[in-house]
């Protein structure tokens, strides 16, 4: 078997356009918008910006293509994680660039940014690319994780350019990824290469959001497959009525993927990092917060249930992070000899109790014992605590435990109490894109290469009104540098694409809110079942009850 | 939201019935083949059955319905772990009870047999059911392990029946639940109590297997269920280049479900637990195994891959049996006191290494601490190990580890080694049945109501020729008694149906060992996706790569 049913079917899939790219390359022209600012610190960023900054928002249209005759050869590199679609967004991006002129060519740099600069790259041509249409996964061409982003790396990539005569560098990437892309794309004009830069908006964790970019692509697609997975736990969980499942889910700094697993599968629970840290919560509360729930289902005879947690939520504890910065500063270098030598774990844990401070040991003291000695003993090269390799869905279930046996001997809590684990992650990230994923993707890639064809450079592919039919949708671009404010990153003033978390006072969250209560107490599990990619348009066609929720629909 | 769309849509799917019974009721009629004859142990499975013995196959065509026309009262059973499509059982049982007779009534025993025997149930009406179709779960009516197995219990059954005029009882269950439906037939039978009993054949892990079953429920689905995760895993695998996944897959004593997957997704490795006992494999040697397929990949550059490992494989490691055995012996009873007495670990293992034998010492030896320190101080309450808790996907992980350090010391690998680990189950067991399950299920159910209307006891619903289309399935009854033969059970000789084991000679294993040699090396991932309920028949319609090459297809 080479290749399975579904992708042979999938192959067939002929991706959504939306409306105005629906006409053929001739019948594609430009409307230029007002000229932009970025959205904060407008005089830092129009300084370091001086040739991309202040452009203006473009939309397409059906008209007459104005556009330059002239050969395009294009790069194109996947940087970062995994995300379904990647593969639709280079599919569309080839299809316009061949539909415009069958001389221009499609570079793919192998294995992300790095492959620009060692010079390893493919050729597409039909062939190739067919067998990646409508598929998962970054495989088509690999990505990797090096930033584009010193003045020597970018000497490089111009030379790289010029040998192979590339006019436009497209970007497929998170926040960081779009963010290098806008300093190339600056740098590549104030050299004169005549190379433009386009970045495409690319991550499941969904916090590449903002007033431009609706969605980040993958999103629908990896919250689907977390969400069906949940759906037929919590299932599970409502039919042996024996379990409480801790589900962590994918998302490091947002809670985004997890807020829309919990609006797509009514859990008991679901943490959010972004409350836990505006909320200064500490372990103990979020372990009440849990207990609470626990408890009262078990007076209803319900001695079951799901939490969903976020992969990174242990890090928005205000307490647990001084802890581990306790940790990194009493370990840091050649302190950590004299700990190493300690004979067991009696003694390092002695050692432990008189080097942290009051608050910090008591945070300490009610870890289970596996997550303290993780804390001490796999630590990264630069002797820190891997805080991404903490089991925080064992964490919670254990300190939760904790929390009901004092109920217990309290007289409060009478129930049983029997936890498993689970963490969704690397199974969403690479699924079969959903339609609108597929479609989003695909559409991406088609209109990047529609603002190269119109001499655009710095710009972000922006396809928008996505929670309406794809031929509603609106395809255009936006001057990355509008989407920018400065930050502190790594003790340096920077710009960037500002990460978005999930906001409080944002409609999904509020949704949330106003029915958690019912959901801690009672069973409202939803099971939204495998993504479908044929049949009913409210099964395959819908996407994220998060956009839905932005959207007010 | 109440219901998900893909719920909403599924309540209007029509199962598909075996042509057959697709006529109508009155359109049904019974066909009587020779008399049977049990596998094994013929006179000591007469003996024990009767009433129930030697009685003939019978299958189902078209032509006047002959049944005898009374008023059916019947109970149904939900028993053991939870498959998809045990709510089409239960819808198709219903439909076809009300077909026959609208005055006909269908009790459902709430919680599993325990139900039965607590007279804890609920009278279905249609729009009860409703909420049922084409979904997963057991939450219908619950479902639960206790055993029927007693003389008592079944006196206790024999007046909840009485009480409420029951005339038939259908349990639906795995190999065990469906032995003791046949005893209770046998009790009903001689005791005439004008009780029949009818069994369906329900289990994921696939073990429920004979001549006379092609396949139990829920196998289709919940390993299409695991494959898309495997799948996805693959396809982000072969995108990162970084990581070995090692992936238990649920199955306690048969590697069907593991070994149906690898057929679907051809992973690098994937362990059998059959084979494994049949050349009484060591764990070293597995881990070698293991070890070969990376030190190969490495060599062509490939740094990543996939293991499927089934659940229960270290049982079948001779050496880690005897080990488990030694181990509770050393600790049985009292014994116990003195090692829970030792102040720490490093005392604790004095007193092992002392009390093991030289081959299981050797044996402890090579494990990862955790999984000593597990395999001593979680104990069941009989002070037993459990290795149902073992995690053997890091097992194995750790023990192959170790192996690539040897080899690199030695200079024949020079490769990167980072594992990750999955385990699936829970998410297969509830998920919405596949287009095969809710077909076969409902006809099992429907069928089993026609079984009961023809007045048949003692038989197990039987619908045959699954490879093909359903209009061209089989209909009809065996007796469970066939299917039997005595076995040595907690001591003691009973007839019982046998387990299905992966027998190696069969076409699936064979499929598989011809192949896994190229997938080891190379990458042959192939990525089966989500299930499709709508959609073209070849993608949506198929049922497992397993029953095809049994088949011969």
């Amino acid at each position: 078997m080479n290749v399975s049913p579904l992708q042979e079917a999938r192959y067939e899939y002929t991706p959504k356009l939306p409306g105005m790219l629906r006409n053929g390359i001739s019948e594609i022209c430009v409307n230029e918008g007002e000229a932009t600012q970025s959205v904060a610190d407008q005089d830092r960023i129009r300084e370091l910006f001086p040739n991309t900054y202040g452009k203006k928002e473009i939309t397409f249209s059906k008209g007459a293509n104005t556009s330059e005759a002239k050969k395009q050869v294009v790069g194109v590199i996947l940087s970062g994680g995994q995300a379904p679609g990647g593969h639709n967004v280079v599919s569309g991006l080839y299809d316009a660039l061949k539909a415009t002129n069958s001389e221009n060519v499609l570079y793919g740099f192998k294995g992300g940014p790095s492959g620009l600069l060692e010079d390893d790259y493919l050729i597409f041509d039909d062939e190739y690319i067919d067998q990646f249409r409508n598929t998962g996964g970054f495989d088509i061409i690999g990505s990797g994780r090096t930033k584009l982003e010193t003045e020597e790396q970018f000497e490089v990539a111009t030379e790289v350019c010029r040998k192979h005569g590339i006019t436009a560098i497209v970007i497929i990437g998170g926040d960081d990824s779009n963010t290098n892309a806008a300093v190339l794309a600056e740098y590549m004009a104030a050299k004169n290469t005549g190379v433009q830069v386009i970045g495409c908006p690319k991550t499941i964790d969904g916090d590449l959001k903002n007033d431009d970019i609706e969605a980040s692509f993958g999103f629908d697609t990896a919250t689907k497959t977390y969400s069906e997975l949940i759906g037929n736990i919590e299932r599970d969980c409502n039919s042996a009525k024996k379990y409480w499942h801790f589900i962590k889910v994918m998302g490091r700094s947002a809670s985004h993927v997890a807020l829309e697993c919990a609006l797509e599968t009514q859990p008991n629970v679901c943490l959010i990092s972004e409350e836990v840290a505006e909320k200064k919560m500490s372990l103990s509360q979020i372990a009440d917060q849990i207990a609470d729930s626990v408890v009262k289902r078990a007076e209803n005879g319900l001695n079951y249930g799901v939490v969903i947690i976020p992969e990174g939520v242990v890090e928005f504890v205000p307490e647990f992070s001084a802890l581990i910065s306790e940790i990194n500063e009493m370990l840091a270098g050649s302190k950590a000899d004299a700990f190493n030598a300690l004979p067991d774990w009696d003694a390092k844990y002695a050692f432990i109790s008189k080097g942290l401070s009051g608050e910090s040991m008591k945070v300490f003291e009610i870890l289970p014992q596996p997550i303290q000695q993780q804390l001490f003993l796999d630590r990264d090269p630069h002797g820190n605590v891997q805080v991404s390799l903490i089991e925080s869905e064992k964490l919670f279930s254990a300190l939760v435990g904790a929390r009901l046996e004092e109920r217990r001997a309290a007289g409060t809590y009478r129930g049983k109490y029997s936890p498993l684990h689970h963490f969704f992650g690397y199974e969403g990230r690479c699924a079969f894109p959903s339609n609108f994923d597929a479609d989003y993707c695909y559409s991406l890639g088609y209109n990047a290469f529609m603002l190269i064809q119109y001499g655009y450079t710095g710009y972000l592919s922006k396809v928008s009104n996505l929670s309406r039919p794809a031929d509603e949708w609106v395809a255009g671009g936006m001057p990355i540098t509008k989407m920018m404010n400065m930050e502190r990153r790594h003790g340096e003033d920077k710009p960037v694409i500002r990460k978005a978390l999930v906001e409080l006072d944002g409609a999904p969250f509020k949704y949330f809110a106003a029915h958690r209560g019912e959901w801690a107490e009672k069973t409202c599990y939803t099971f939204p079942g495998a993504i479908q990619y044929f049949g009913p348009s409210s099964v395959c066609d819908i996407t994220t009850r998060t956009l839905a929720l932005e959207k007010g629909m």
